[in-house]
């Protein structure tokens, strides 16, 4: 289960009504007409589950495999990596899974040094199939391995992309095994797509629970069980000019990744230009509790007021660790923690800088996940998802493009051509 | 060296030049009459390193330490971290670092494992010395390393903390040895104090270059030859409505915890209430290039235009890891990089962007490392240092405390103690 609760101090007004109503029918008909995919996807995505499944277990290669890398950048990993950072440590048996993201030489190189081509699959992932950074990493993957994708090693490597993109047409050519993402699914809304559910299945994790998870939570949206997110929308929404940021505060390092994905997912999605011709946008900050407390808690509290602040708690998680009942001399006044575990004092910390925050009147919302597992982690992407679609529909902008970054691409182009 | 280059678009008014003398004036007798600390760290700091190193080597124990664990939050540990990211590579021989910060279960069992006790020493770095999660993660230690404090293992534990503090005494009392932050040295501008040096000292860093990259900045900037400092802060103060908000992109995973350092020394330092009652400050923001302009540059570009950007950039960083001159099929939109280095993409890549986003009339600025060595990476840390002081003049705060985060504290203990 999720939890939500809010102190937004605010009532919904008729105005902040309509902007909920226009945006739930317009989600509604993206849903029913199939303009936008990502809806679906808990449904669609499971033959994949089993499909890839079946092609593992049928190679004798990818059997044994004890690493899955991928290759992919922005949404074509943000996504799985949430995912494998959440439930790494809950799956003993599954593979160790490397993301080769930045086109960084340091980093790569450290990375190359610990793959055993023999053991490995490398899925590359660019939806456009044409993702410079991606395809140069592919490139001297190719050299480093001496993999030869034409004949032999073509096992090792598996594609996702979209149908029609020129990587598609290369793994037809050279009968790579391939996965498309469907047309209607943005990347940064992709990762219950083949992004996220071919890697994170061949390397043994349990996908279908997060498929469920994520369709329960946008069926009972659908079914207009899920007013918060529309009414927590709104609320940004309406005071878009008095809180330009969220700052996201999860307490656990395991959601770390789990705010990249949403730094990507609120940004890319929320800033743009809207039908009147005005830059807008929501600007997305993650922050891990309580090392983060140390850091920029004094800037919400004191700062100017101009953030509204979700926090991410998890209510059952193993509390196993305890802090000893040692009292050193000298150091008594921290004893008032004795004996608790080291999740509890996470747990106490996220309630008092809540509390503290919200004394201050600065709109607050919290998410407690019952528990770490795929049905919730899935309505927590579904949920992320839905929020960011709301709020860009009543903001009366196009949430799935991103027409910003394509003059920087084009530049770059440009530099390197001779 | 370090090379700035701005792109604000703006003429110094008489205001702003007002502001510059002022808060210029200001910082010299912050300076001159020690109320802050920091500025002398460079030179105050290099018999630190030295004793150390005496220390270490009159030590059986501590010469043939594998690695050294530091045990610290926030200003405690951000700064030492970012150090230790940047040269790590570059120091072959230095040892092992583990940095026990977040009281996050799953993390501390992973790093406690790592952890052999026979060949560590144990860093245990709180400015106050009641830091709760850093007391009871050295309880912890404590109980799982079955560690005698109070005597044969005193020689694994080394404490840095103010002088007046609780541990501070603790360690005297046993005769653990401790080393002392200048009271006039505020956490988040510690990292060229004990904080820094005496861990990244013990596993082998070369810290006295830092030491004098810092003083070269600062004396240089008082004597007036760091004017671009005063500008840009009086840039961003007589702005900050327009642009609440700075990004950081640094082009280079090294550097991801030196933007975390960042975020703290601007965030903690800049979010206050001001001398006329009013809130105020200035977000920071740390991103990575090129992976976050696959998440953050259409939110820059397209949407609100309330933030300016700062570029970090390695200019002669090794170019070792050429992409191949591999032409794949269906996939020649990608080989116009081909031949050249991963490197140059990833600078081609900072280049397109800053011209994509000056080309949008945002207010942007580089600075260019030309090398990664001790002397620029201490003049990087001066400069945001000096930086952070002279906006926190001009917008009439005190950039070196923090007392919005107390309320929380109290909170806290109140909640577990009975």
């Amino acid at each position: 289960m999720l939890y939500f609760e809010e102190d937004f101090n605010w009532q919904v007004t008729d105005e902040a009504e309509k902007l909920m109503q226009k945006a739930f029918e317009k989600l509604r008909q993206e849903k029913e007409s199939k303009s936008v995919g990502y809806y679906t996807l808990g449904k669609d995505s499971l033959p994949l589950v089993q499909e890839v499944q079946e092609y593992q277990a049928s190679s004798e290669y990818l059997k044994n495999i004890e690493c899955v890398v991928v290759v992919g950048i922005g949404g074509s990993s943000l996504g799985t990596k949430a995912l494998h950072s959440i439930f790494k440590e809950k799956c003993s048996n599954c593979k160790e899974m490397l993301f080769l993201e930045n086109p960084d030489e340091i980093d790569l190189s450290k990375k190359f040094a610990r793959i055993k081509k023999e053991t490995t699959v490398f899925v590359i992932v660019s939806k456009s199939g044409n993702t410079v950074e991606t395809i140069s990493i592919f490139k001297k993957i190719i050299e480093v391995f001496d993999l030869n994708y034409e004949k032999e090693d073509r096992e090792k490597i598996i594609i996702v992309t979209d149908y029609d993109s020129n990587l598609h047409k290369f793994a037809n050519y050279y009968g790579i095994k391939s996965y498309t993402i469907p047309s209607n699914v943005g990347g940064r809304f992709s990762v219950l797509s083949a992004v996220g559910v071919v890697p994170l299945t061949l390397a043994g994790f349990e996908i279908s629970s997060v498929l469920k998870g994520a369709s329960d939570m946008i069926n009972s949206f659908f079914a207009g069980e899920k007013e918060n997110i529309l009414k927590k929308a709104a609320f940004y929404v309406s005071h878009k000019k008095v809180y330009p940021m969220n700052v996201l505060f999860s307490y656990a390092n395991c959601l770390e990744d789990f705010t990249k994905w949403y730094v990507q997912l609120w940004g890319e999605s929320l800033g743009k230009i809207d039908t009147k011709g005005e830059h807008v946008g929501l600007t997305p900050i993650g922050h891990i509790g309580s090392v983060d407390q140390h850091s920029f808690l004094q800037l919400i509290i004191e700062g100017c007021r101009d953030k509204t602040v979700t926090f991410i708690k998890l209510e059952n998680f193993e509390k196993r660790l305890k802090i000893p009942n040692i009292e050193l001399k000298f150091l008594e006044k921290t004893d008032f923690i004795n004996g608790y575990t080291f999740n509890e004092l996470i747990d106490g910390e996220c309630e008092a800088t809540k509390e503290s925050i919200i004394a201050q009147n600065i709109p607050v919302d919290m998410i407690t996940i019952s528990k770490i597992d795929g049905e919730n982690i899935g309505k927590l992407i579904a949920y992320y998802e839905l929020l960011t679609s709301a709020c860009g529909n009543m903001m009366d902008i196009n949430p799935y493009n991103q027409p910003g970054v394509e003059l920087g691409k084009k530049i770059l182009v440009k530099k390197f051509s001779k």
